[in-house]
């Protein structure tokens, strides 16, 4: 913890002064009181994304969903568990912020009826219908004075495309793109940036670094 | 670590040349490469269990599903996501086995056709058609030469009545079953034990020391 505050004391504040919120982790979707829907987001990346934003001097709220992280020292963590839940810890809270970063893998849609009490094994398989849940960048991002915008996109395939809609889409600045197989769940990261000046390919890299290299690209981009 | 060793070597070693197989944790089940199906559990009842086991001088191999704690000291963990690669894992050692213990909260069901690549959002909410799982329990329960088959009953409401079904319809030797409010995901936890001797009520206490109770009663019950 020395360590870390010494190397913290040490580096470059091209972020002083700029507040920033961001969500991370997985959301967690309940089908009954036991049961849920999840992702494999490990909130790793945006964990070491907060710590590289602190230590840039930003002033970091960080929205997480479950996650069996510790928060980064001098970060402030929401703790929230819903899709839902997470876009309330947002909105009361984006007016303050300078960036918006949204890291956390939050679920698409949620089961339209959790159920009171544990559902028992029944004859017949059950079906769970899904009902849509809010976009949370996207409202950050088409709020009357919206701070920064940076997305994340974790897909499967077709990458630059998905990222390259979601930026324009959602009118984003910025949207940090990666291959699933690339990234979730693991320690090391390999990134793509997506802007309107091109795309910017990061070194595959411990997640650390991969946040040090965002957020030297975000102060570059806020500074210009 | 030494401090743990140090307690483990006097502690008395009632299940001294017992084999136990377990299970601990949550299943995993995939929706698509990023999403799926999962429960609350974080597999420290279990975690705890097999310490507590292998404190006592049992030979432990524990299948777990996906967890953020480390194996205990001197146990053998086997890594497994679904209820499928559980139920395989748990058949392929059960042969060895003196003792079975199924404390992970397996997934009763999956959904039917997990999606190769990511599902992306559409007009229409999708619904997710659900297939039945195997039942571990009661698959090791029936087998011919079965281990003395001990399982783990986690409910919202209707303890008694739930656990005392699981007891019969399985042909368990010991049904441990608490309140999903007393014990899923926290550090502590209230148990009764359900044998065909009657209820055995645990006092309120830490995961550690549920478990060793619940060993002790174990061990009473392997020596009569």
């Amino acid at each position: 913890a020395i360590r870390e505050a010494l190397i913290a004391f040490f580096k470059p504040k091209p972020l002083a002064g700029r507040r920033v919120l961001m969500t991370a982790g997985p959301t967690y979707e309940p089908l009954d009181p036991v049961r849920g829907i999840t992702n494999i987001s490990s909130g790793k990346m945006g964990y070491a994304l907060a710590r590289a934003l602190r230590h840039a001097g930003a002033e970091v709220q960080l929205v997480s969903g479950p996650v069996a992280l510790p928060a980064p020292a001098g970060v402030e963590r929401i703790g929230v568990m819903t899709a839902a839940e997470m876009h309330l810890a947002v909105m009361q809270r984006v007016a303050h912020a300078d960036v918006f970063i949204g890291v956390a893998a939050v679920a698409d849609y949620r089961p339209d009826d959790a159920a009171e009490h544990k559902i028992k094994k029944t004859g017949e398989a059950p079906v769970i219908r899904l009902a849509r849940n809010p976009d949370i960048l996207a409202d950050v991002a088409s709020l009357p004075a919206a701070p920064f915008c940076v997305g994340f996109a974790a897909e499967s395939r077709d990458l630059e495309s998905y990222a390259r809609g979601k930026l324009e889409a959602k009118r984003l600045k910025l949207v940090v793109g990666n291959l699933v197989q690339d990234g979730m769940g693991g320690d090391t990261n390999r990134v793509v940036l997506f802007d309107a000046a091109g795309d910017h390919p990061l070194p595959a890299a411990s997640k650390d670094e991969v946040a040090a290299g965002i957020v030297a690209h975000l102060a570059r981009m806020l500074d210009a």
